[in-house]
């Protein structure tokens, strides 16, 4: 047997709650399993006595039935667990217990303490409000691409975004460092193009090229957009952690991030397992550092359901501490005839990402630009049309 | 419209083959669907002609019915899509379409070209028997715990591991800075006393603390567990990206890493969605450079199947082309009861990992070590039991 164990803990805890699929066994089966998985991974009888038992353990702090199928099982964890690190923080909400089919986190609640561990966005919603001069309206976004385009087109294409009054032109996430449009041949030609314009246009539309890169390639990368003018920086947590997000946040660089959801999906597809997208996207990548985040809306090509939107849209911009509101930007597959219900039923707060649907509105991207503008104009004049 | 590009492709492509939910609607649906996410995520009719649209958008090179839901599909990519970067294959194969509720990934043909982008394990199976001093044997592994020991108790729990005769002890996945056992004292005592029980054993037992960090410390870590004897280190790239371990890999440390699990379920939980666990674990993971890969096995407390497992084992130590092959790694609730088992089919290209079961097995725990080799042995002998 380990002997007791006296830890010098704060009695500080944060919660998760669990939404378990029970099948008809004992619930209790399941919530004993995620209180001790996420934790002591140790077999219950053998944890030692003293405050290894008594604190590091996950506890059970509630249990709802929620219908003959799932339960809602809260569990508590002691702060110091964490290690006040974001890469231990996800491992203790959802690393092992993810390979547990019927699993989901479906609520966050991070205590004050470890909030103060986290600066999440630099900027945020009102940051980056700031940076744009545009108080209260829906931001306008859209994206460059399709990739195989060389580097002169897409600066082309930012170009004609940037004068047709876009507020954020983003690299398409899967532009990085190809042949056809290396990284360090695009980004400067794009952030020239969007200055250009924005010397035309007295706007201040901001260049967010795509630095999702290899691990020691990302921060050159971030500094180079930085140097030559760029306005932000998308990066895809999914498939670089979102650890590494929160490094681009934390950097003296001082660029506004956007967060993009490649390869989360998984997380969010099935509603039975993974994280709700409120807590992901709301939560997660806020403490993260994403002063706005990408999701896909619902109706579109993908999982997303409408309630899974709100939730985002409402998380993202709810009180969290000192934690700043992140900006939700809502895209896959909008199109101008899309964008009026998106600004009517999310508000002001959001970000608008027509992709494709920009091309698709007629051969001239400067006034289909102008066309987006006025269907947000048009949806704030009827908020209720 | 978009002008037609010329590229200067290579003509070499790789292909993935996606399980796709259809559920009686057309199959071309989902498949073109795949193919236009995946690359260009542009309106398909819109894609500028010329080399974009017949050599940069996923080709469609078979569609198989499976049953009637499902179709595989194969589809095709250019390797100069992926920038020869890790990130943003993982992009290519699964960034979007991870976000479409019924689209797996159960096949991953990797062209040779773009093999030699990666290095892969460095030492893989060989080099880590060669380290080992163990020639053909299934390797013994354990883990350190429960979170909330001091470092000097799991210091000597470490000690008592390799006096028993364990090949690799590893951090417990959850063991990061804590302030009840710090990187930074912990790694020094427990390598040091793996040191100690190697002279009286004249065994070569592995320590392999956990660098699963933050951005800015991870490599840090990595350079201090080098220093102080460390014999490897233990990541989780679902936690900090898949590229994150490739870069340990690649680094002069020269020591061998270890792959954990911990928040890749949501990827394999659920078999009509996310990557096919022999893709996941013995594809990708190999590719980022594991030497061993961990994963649970299927009648633990996860959601492995026995075709999983076989899956994972089989192309850990497939060829693939200059690759090395790494060591799969069963654990997740192993007991001494079913050492043999795991032995018996797995073959002895196996490392094994006892955690909690190793405490239960009694109070002595220098003895249940040898109780431990004990069972690989008999299984060795008897392998048609």
């Amino acid at each position: 047997m380990l002997p007791s164990v006296k830890l010098d803990l704060s009695g500080e805890r944060f919660t998760v709650v669990y939404r378990a699929r029970y099948d008809g066994t004992d619930p209790w089966e399941v919530a004993r399993h995620i209180a001790v998985e996420q934790t002591v991974e140790f077999p219950a009888d053998l944890v030692p006595e003293g405050d290894i038992r008594d604190h590091v353990v996950g506890r059970i702090e509630a249990m709802e039935v929620v219908d003959e199928r799932h339960v809602d099982v809260t569990v508590s964890y002691a702060v110091e667990i964490t290690s006040f690190e974001l890469p231990q923080l996800l491992n203790v909400v959802y690393g092992n217990i993810s390979m547990r089919a019927g699993v989901r986190v479906v609520r966050l609640d991070v205590s004050e303490r470890l909030l103060t561990a986290f600066r999440g966005p630099r900027f945020g919603r009102d940051g980056l409000r700031d940076l744009l001069g545009v108080p209260d309206r829906p931001l306008l976004c859209t994206a460059i691409k399709p990739m195989g385009l060389s580097s002169r087109e897409l600066a082309d294409l930012a170009y004609r975004f940037a004068l047709g009054g876009i507020d954020i032109v983003k690299d398409d996430h899967g532009l990085t460092d190809q042949p056809f449009a290396p990284f360090a041949e695009r980004v400067p030609r794009c952030a020239e193009a969007v200055a250009r314009a924005n010397r035309e246009t007295g706007r201040r539309c901001l260049y967010v090229p795509n630095v999702t890169a290899p691990f020691e390639k990302m921060l050159e990368r971030a500094q180079l957009a930085k140097a030559v003018g760029a306005g932000g920086l998308l990066v895809a947590p999914g498939i670089i952690g979102f650890d590494a997000m929160r490094r681009l946040a934390d950097d003296a660089l001082g660029l506004p991030v956007m967060s993009h959801p490649a390869f989360l999906g998984s997380l969010i597809a099935l509603p039975e397992h993974g994280i709700a997208p409120a807590v992901l996207f709301g939560q997660i990548a806020r403490l993260a550092g994403a002063d706005a985040v990408v999701f896909a809306n619902h109706g579109g090509r993908f999982a997303f359901r409408r309630e899974d939107c709100d939730g985002i849209v409402r998380q993202a911009l709810a009180p969290m501490g000192p934690i700043k509101p992140s900006l939700p930007t809502a895209g896959g597959g909008m199109t101008l005839e899309t964008v009026g219900e998106v600004c009517r039923s999310y508000g002001p707060d959001i970000v608008v990402l027509v992709g494709g649907g920009l091309h698709q509105a007629g051969p001239d991207l400067v006034e289909s630009c102008r066309a987006f503008h006025r269907c947000v104009s048009e949806a704030l004049a009827s908020p209720s049309a």
